[in-house]
């Protein structure tokens, strides 16, 4: 494994960022390894992921905002840089459902995640031998209508305490307060099993059956205020028939929510994810 | 082609109705080429459909429905009997986009459509060429709020000249009436270029551009009063990116609702559809 | 769970097939759950699967053969009798590969598979803690050129003790013996991590990714003597770019074994295959 | 239609080319509407797509070669400089299915396809209407084993007389010589209907109908002197079932080929496509 910086910049769309910023790195010694780029003419917006190999370049990194800082200052950039040093740091809540939850434990396991798994926290103790399984810690918080906010601030402090970047909804079935969501503003990824927009909220196989559609689908996206209406990672669909009841559409939809879950997990883990506009770019 | 034909058969559930048929059908010589079936257990109903070689078959046509009615009274059975020998006779309208349009033609020339095409019915003149290429006779009958009455009872009037069996709305960019609509139960299909129930309504492409999905797609449906509503036939996706505009969306889903759209006229045209509860059962 | 029988048949197609055989069921008061046939003209070929009820049928279950052998003998019939109370026994082989044998494990565990899982195979012991954490016997059987011999006697063994139905081959990257597949005969399922017949044999990935083809593939079938010329059961595939190595191609392909290998496995269990011609029909 | 140039470039991979080439375009004005890139560790390659507004850029087309040269000698570069106002022109060669050939023309019309087309060439005459209607110029030239050599002359000198960049075979049913191959180095794309490399040569779904593959597939490919080996573009397959016939594999395919032919065309088009290794890099 390269040890790696990659930077996320956003701003104006202006000439010569990709000079600057090419010229930037080439003139400290950095090996580029990949960089991609959007230009939304809409907006006016220009969005950059580029990543280096650390070795050779001479800028150290306790440094670089110092040094990086004027030039982001001339674009007015909102950046970011993400070190492969640092692994992200993840929470996992999850409820009964655990297909989601094996599908994660085992892509972790096997290194498809770059990232660490401190903790799981779940309503219910149904998964608490896999976590076991896979060496990480659980935490059963039980929730009902009057111990949501108790419950809310034994999470956050269980975040807080294992310093968690990215909290992780795998098929948890709580609907979180707004405090929750706005304390961690796009690093809250929920899957959603429907082709959003289509049948936003509750049961949504039941009226897939019901409306009788021809595909069913599934949806990664960020958590917002609005249930649902957060920024779409991935989505992916399966074809279904008559022939399938109601519990096929649910057996068939696990197959889609863990691997439209894992693409998305994996992606803001690998930092190949950037936001506007109530949208995601993904560079991959 | 062999020359056959197909019952289809709706009717509660109940046990001895496909030994009873196949019975009646053997007694009297029929060669079964396919049968298929289906039961909804929730609401008890038994769905079949099936076709035999005419040939060896000892009923004449004309006698067919007297000699099936007491079987068919036991079983409370809705049914219908189509022939080979009768070919469809389908109605395209549209209005600007020409791409349904000259997609059913060449299929319709090079034999995937087994039906006739005594007509194509616009409110513009775009496609009066195309048509003339495929040697199908064009109406031109422009449409406005003062003359939408006149304009669809023009249409009515060729439908019933033409002895119409099936309306296909090619992209056809007028909302029908509500009498249209009742006139042709069950006969009149749509593409509606989104992924059903996602993004009803107008200008689908935009709003899921700006809802920022990572799929678009199209839905054929059978027309009901409540717009976009109807009993879905077919629907496909495609897969964009944060590099489609929205002029891009259109272009691939232009080839979504040429593939979603022909292959539920197909099996219209085919005999492959039953419908029941707003949804259909495509027996392919 | 309802208690059903399942009935599955191939002879030459004649005239009167399914009245008979509806016929026969109803008498003895057959409550029919599902039926689905195939006619292959070209082989003059009858395929059918018939599921029914237990209930309320009148014939004894160890009396069934011998009721059913003259309606089986005037049609020159093969048929199979299955019992949803006689769940079939399924012995998974594996290496090192986790991923197809987590999989099925969890798909057992939590209902999708109605199988036992007796035991688990494997020549390496990577997988002992996944196979104790799902509670099923694993063991371990070292394979090398010299004791090959001894180690597919050890494995008959094991199968006979267990009377073991059906083989797993979940990423067992052994050949069998020639004496090893006849002796399971379409009792072997195996999944070959290409798009087949493309890239049969070692390595497809890399091969893939040295063709550089936009999509690769996985593939269930049925082993026979000829390596990966088997009964293909299913296939599917992911899209690949320029940017994915052979180690994204592997990542990817997991995904794919997963799914095609499980349906495989689940179509077989469910009794939904009939084979002919080297060719499964699948009835789903 | 903005006025932009494309530059597209292969060179080994070194420090520094971003920051270089960025910097030359930055500093004659260039606004940049695109850029891609793409690093091959295993082959240190360096490949990227670079795409800018003309209107503000200070080297005037004519002089770009001299003053660019010094650059690419620098890093050793492959380059080619591409004009959105100098539109390919492109000769389509076709057979009898005329499937492939009415897709092209119909998205040619609709603005799809950013080229010219200046003739079509048939060594049948079935198509000879489709093209008028198109009003496109049809040539038709017999081609027999005794005048395969004169009529490949006059093929190429159609090709010179209309100065034609590139070679679509929409189904063209004649093996070209190694002679016409070596002297359109990369301007030749067939559409070859299969998923390569399965079922190479003749007859491919006939061979996958027999093999009782569970998905067909269509490639689309540079022509090079080895059969069906050239560097693939782009791949889509369809899903069939035990139900289809071959004539159904072949429609089913029609729709594959189509597609993936049009891809291909349009991508080469605009400059998308960057060749290494026998492999396509497709910036899109």
């Amino acid at each position: 494994m390269k040890n790696t910086a990659t930077l996320l910049i956003t701003c104006p769309d202006r000439k010569g960022l990709v000079a600057t910023i090419a010229d930037f790195l080439h003139r400290h010694g950095a090996n580029i390894l990949h960089a991609d780029q959007h230009q939304d003419a809409e907006n006016n917006l220009f969005l950059m992921r580029i990543e280096w190999d650390l070795d050779a370049f001479s800028i150290p990194v306790a440094e670089f905002d110092a040094q990086f800082a004027p030039v982001a200052a001339r674009f007015d950039m909102h950046w970011q840089l993400k070190l492969s040093g640092q692994r992200p740091r993840v929470a996992i809540m999850v409820s009964q459902y655990d297909h989601c939850l094996a599908d994660l434990l085992h892509r972790h396991k096997s290194g498809e995640l770059a990232c660490d798994i401190p903790l799981i926290i779940s309503n219910h103790r149904d998964t608490e031998a896999l976590a076991a399984f896979y060496g990480i810690p659980f935490h059963h918080i039980a929730v009902s209508k009057d111990t949501k906010a108790e419950a809310e601030a034994a999470q956050f402090a269980l975040f807080d305490a294992h310093q968690i970047d990215l909290i992780v909804l795998a098929r948890y079935m709580q609907i979180l307060s707004p405090d929750f969501v706005t304390r961690y503003p796009q690093r809250i990824i929920n899957i959603h099993h429907s082709f959003l927009p289509a049948f936003i909220g509750a049961r949504p196989y039941h009226r897939a059956f019901e409306r009788g559609v021809k595909l069913i689908g599934a949806t990664s996206h960020y958590v917002t205020e609005v249930l649902d209406e957060g920024p779409i990672i991935e989505q992916d669909i399966a074809r279904i028939s008559h022939r399938d009841e109601v519990e096929d559409l649910i057996q068939k939809g696990r197959d889609l929510e863990r691997i439209v879950l894992s693409r998305a997990v994996r992606w803001h883990i690998e930092n190949r994810i950037l936001l506007y506009a109530n949208k995601t770019v993904i560079f991959n």
